[in-house]
């Protein structure tokens, strides 16, 4: 159990220590895989998606050893997604997080299948966590799949090449992102939800927080993404590919005002929960302080 | 439940109902993934891991409607399997089954993405099968998992395009087969064992007895790549790329011989076990019966 002392710093080992054991080297036939996948995983990544679901956990009372198996698989699913996204046949970006992307720094037909490994375990570590009920890992899975999946994240990539170059309104842009990013953001947060079996109130509180959340996210990320250099940010920005983002719509200054307006938003929504959200709210503010 | 009036025929039609049903279109805005998996799933494909995975679930009594969507999942995850094993990082196949590959006949981004939508789609319709237990379902989604992943399907394919082009030898080969392809067919008959919940004995039997179908499979599949012509078998030989196969080793002769040894010694054990496999014996005849 989580103790009153816990802040998030402790918290990010404690995913950083889990990630690192479910990823050993497994087979030195094929060791490359499992090389591929800890580059891919254990890198500067900034670990938003098991955070959250850690601090929602958290929030709601739910012991740290059940939620971090299904901390894991979140991870796993987005660093796969990011995997498959910068493929030259996608974005073709050759540098994430300052360092080359997988393809880059591995051959292509090895970062695909390692894409694809990362996707498979996510399911199979909720499957083997060793003390979740089988009524929640069902639970888990169902709603991995469907935030990762066509109604999901992969449908909201597919909208996304597919407009590429294309002109966007403001709807469709934010269409794409609640699927793109926002899925798996609303997951992280609904999979302490499900862990802690909360009633059906609670759950539709909690998934529109979250939609904020993610909304709040994606948001700061596009300003981050202009205001800091490619040098500096470590990865081809998407204003050079001539995508449309929430600041080409708001403008820096704008965008940072609605980022601001949701973070008040979020606040309070979470203050009106009737849990302690004071980890859960410092991750947020944490997570977006980062783009100004 | 199955009738005795029923032979495999109305089982591959039960089978494309089913993953048609599974694959219609679901919105609109992004239309062309389900479309691509329809295109991926829905051809010419022999529907052999489903087919089994119901013939093996009919031998031990557990009903159709139970085994419907476990199997329409092995099916979803083989198609994504080929369509990512197909592409320009990977085998670069231009044909499949007589038609252009997925990634020539749609986007190369789609096609990754699509591959990428089946495989978690699997998991997704495991998870909200209407009439299986959570624990049923659990220990299916594991199944799947490490058969689909790093030590299974995903680890063979990474030690396939690892030895492209070296030196191999037929141990070798065994054991990339035994992950690339025999996995997901061991999975097929094991999947009706975890549905019918069968005591571990029985389990460990009909391990063995998949591995010997897989591999007879596989032996088979061999020997077709290399008696029909690519214009008539619809894809780029594997002999073209140089690969290693039973047929470098044994020769079309020999393998053929190989292909019967097993198939006998399957017919028997199949014979031995406490239940009726007439369904299941004549698929697997069906099947490896088309490579001669």
């Amino acid at each position: 159990m989580y103790t009153e002392q816990v802040t998030w710093l402790p918290l990010i080992e404690e995913i950083n220590t889990a990630l690192d054991s479910y990823l050993q080297v497994k087979e030195a036939e094929h060791a490359q895989l499992y090389e591929a996948a800890r580059y891919a995983v254990l890198g500067a990544g900034k670990k938003i998606r098991p955070l959250l679901c850690l601090a929602a956990a958290e929030m709601l009372g739910v012991p740290l050893d059940q939620a971090l198996p299904p901390a894991v698989a979140l991870e796993f699913v987005h660093c796969y997604s990011l995997i498959h996204d910068d493929l030259p046949a996608m974005d073709n970006d050759d540098y994430r997080r300052g360092r080359l992307t997988l393809h880059r720094a591995f051959p292509e037909g090895l970062a695909i299948l390692t894409g694809d490994y990362l996707l498979t375990y996510a399911f199979q570590v909720i499957a083997e966590a060793s003390n979740l009920d089988p009524r929640t890992k069902v639970r888990l899975v169902q709603l991995l799949a469907q935030s990762a999946g066509g109604e999901g994240m992969v449908g909201g990539q597919v909208r996304d090449i597919d407009v590429d170059g294309h002109p966007l309104v403001l709807q469709q842009l934010k269409e794409i992102h609640a699927r793109k990013t926002g899925r798996l953001f609303k997951a992280s947060i609904l999979f302490a939800a499900v862990l802690k079996n909360v009633d059906s109130t609670v759950y539709a509180e909690l998934e529109e927080i979250a939609e904020l959340i993610g909304l709040a996210f994606q948001v700061a990320d596009d300003i981050l993404d202009v205001t800091k250099s490619e040098e500096k940010h470590g990865r081809s920005s998407d204003m050079s590919n001539q995508k449309k983002t929430y600041v080409t719509f708001f403008g820096v200054a704008g965008a940072q005002n609605e980022v601001h307006k949701l973070l008040k938003q979020i606040d309070l929504r979470l203050d009106a929960l009737p849990y302690s959200a004071q980890l859960l709210k410092e991750i947020i503010h944490w997570v977006i302080a980062r783009c100004f």
